[in-house]
């Protein structure tokens, strides 16, 4: 790489922070994925991380897709959704190829209801499907009955009631809860506690003032009130939008995603376009909860790392000490390592500010340069997916995106 | 002081300190305070801080006093108001000693609607009324039709509805709120965001399944939600019923409760039962807001310093990093204050943690002598009212209580 590119690049990576640091994601909508997704139609299914075929796919993403084909009306059972997904009728895509993203299987089909987030600055659409909530959930590869039941609730009452409150209420700064949640504890990833309750202030009235019936409102209410993680799906389409404006020119070096479909792990960079850098994925080294064994476990599989992409998750700790209860290790631990990414990254958020640092901005906007020069990898805030389909999430913790995936970025560059 | 007093003391201090860790309140109901309230009637009205007759009552909380018999429909105005206060027929007595508080001027009449907490170990229960939000508001001596018209809309609306709401609902565990809200960057005294946002998240679906008229629940909602302060109430009152049971047994020498008229500051002991220790009250040297000075500002008033006798407000500072923002100084500088008051408590308390400390517990149960041996002196987080009445808050900071209330509270031990 000769002086002149690395100049250049440092140039190009400086304006690509200032957008980063400019934009302004706003929820404007919830509709089904077919209707907002650019180029969606029923044939498509979304998954997380970099591409991957039907074949090579994780038991849990499987099992995922098996549903959501039962789901859709596309295959009477599980075993006729197998045989379809076999066939090869479906096309199967990453859901970061098509403006969204998908937590851990990350699996979007036509009439799932997604979050429709635009950065107000660059124009830039993202989407994200709503968090299902805990326990059985098809993103961590559940079908049954239970779990696809409640699928049909939230298409058939709880996003249609959400939209009509949204279009009363108006846009959602997601900027703005975000910055809040910074300064009460969440870092948008792992820790969405304070986001969501304040997601929930600001949805609630408008909520009430459709005048739908009180009993589906309070159950629409509850459903958001019973999952501390609701906001992440919120979370992660901002970091899209975000992110989306930072690959539409092709220049610089910084990452614009970091994903898993538990095979693989991938990154994109924002000179890159739609290249994936990618490299085998591996079992995460966090904290298993009680019972459990890494034996049981999904390498790294989902797309909400594209929080740590502007400055979110992992880079965040700093501003979640609380998240140490759930993830393990000491507080100081935490932030020591949040704090090195500063060395990798080439800002500081000037919105996203952790106020126990006396305000100081999250490092934010990742040169995949820096990351080859240091050897410091990028850590990313995680949960870890059990291997057998449905039986959900078995750890947390953080963990560091390989070196060859960044290794592949840079020479990319030359 | 002799050997066996001491230890005799520090012995109580002992069992006081484990009925405060071990306290568990709860909010119970909504109702008037002439029905709340022991022995309340129609001619009785609390007010802040320790004892003070009406004509030494500041500006503020006599026009607070006026507005609320004008309220009552005891004087058809202000004027009225004034010459029945100055008539004798009025009883003014402390919040505090009617097992209640009141933020600011403290003022509490008959029809005003009251928090009632429990705590359910102890049995021990409290009062505050309903925090009115900000802008003119009768605690800071606001007294116009607009701010008489919000009491009688919490009065007649507002109160009833979250009446029903919680017998719905049933009872709020107020411990658990104000424990997670310390995780979520409150220290619930000047700042209680996480707080109200959390209320607000548990009251709102038991709101909408009264089935009352979506506007009025709207109405509710968009009050709690507009005002970042409505938790102080529920902390003041959850802060009186654990320090109620620390002055049931008259033993010990722990500080039960600070507290200012604007004239005199005064503290309570849990060995010195109703007994006030008194020294004047001063003016809090904090930040005061743009365009203010120390000429507009009102000497310490108000009650919610009953926080900082449990360990919450000031002794939680370095829970709360964002409110540098608010009270000035930086989080270091905060945190070290907070930190010091480790000296002057007997312990830590077991639920009230604080994440980045590596979930240390607060500083917790003050011992009167421990102040006055070392001469450091509680802090406490305030808010300065203006001087004129209605005028508002015109300051926010840290101050400290001056050891002279300490000094008379270890005399009255020998």
């Amino acid at each position: 790489m000769t002086r002149t590119t690395t100049a250049s690049l440092d140039e190009q990576n400086g304006i690509l922070f200032a957008k980063l640091a400019a934009a302004q994601p706003r929820l404007l909508d919830v509709l089904p994925a077919g209707e907002a997704i650019p180029g969606f139609n029923a044939e498509l299914v979304l998954h997380a991380g970099p591409p991957i075929a039907w074949q090579n796919m994780t038991p849990a993403m499987q099992a995922a897709v098996e549903g959501a084909l039962v789901f859709e009306g596309r295959a009477r059972d599980l075993a006729a959704a197998r045989r379809l997904a076999e066939s090869g009728t479906i096309r199967f895509a990453p859901a970061h190829d098509h403006q969204a993203t998908g937590a851990m299987a990350g699996i979007v089909t036509a009439s799932m209801p997604v979050f429709l987030v635009e950065d107000e600055v660059s124009g830039e659409r993202s989407f994200c499907t709503i968090n299902e909530g805990l326990g059985k959930a098809l993103r961590f590869g559940a079908n049954s009955p239970e779990v696809l039941n409640r699928l049909g609730w939230i298409r058939d009452s709880f996003a249609p009631l959400l939209k009509q409150a949204l279009r009363l209420k108006g846009p959602i700064n997601l900027r703005a809860l975000v910055a809040e949640s910074l300064r009460r504890g969440d870092e948008c990833h792992n820790r969405n506690k304070a986001a969501t309750t304040l997601f929930f202030r600001e949805i609630a009235p408008a909520l009430v003032e459709t005048g739908a019936p009180h009993s589906d409102i309070a159950a629409a209410l509850r459903f958001i009130a019973g999952n501390d993680h609701f906001f992440l799906s919120l979370s992660m389409a901002h970091a899209k939008a975000v992110t989306l404006g930072l690959e539409r020119d092709g220049v610089g070096s910084l990452v614009t995603t970091m994903a898993g479909n538990g095979r693989e792990v991938g990154i994109r960079t924002s000179g890159g376009g739609p290249r994936w850098f990618t490299a085998p994925a591996e079992v995460a080294q966090v904290r298993l909860f009680e019972g459990h064994s890494v034996a049981d476990a999904t390498p790294t599989m989902g797309d909400s790392y594209v929080t740590e992409a502007i400055g979110l998750g992992a880079f965040a700790l700093a501003a979640a000490p609380a998240i140490a209860e759930f993830i393990g290790g000491t507080v100081q631990g935490l932030v020591a390592r949040s704090e090195k990414m500063r060395t990798i990254t080439v800002g500081e958020h000037p919105a996203f500010l952790i106020p126990a640092l006396e305000f100081r901005g999250v490092p934010s906007g990742i040169d995949v340069r820096k990351v080859v020069a240091s050897g410091t990898t990028p850590i990313v805030n995680t949960g870890v997916a059990s291997s057998r389909p449905g039986a959900g999430q078995i750890g947390a913790g953080v963990q560091s995106f390989p070196l060859a995936c960044f290794e592949a970025a840079v020479s990319a560059l030359d």
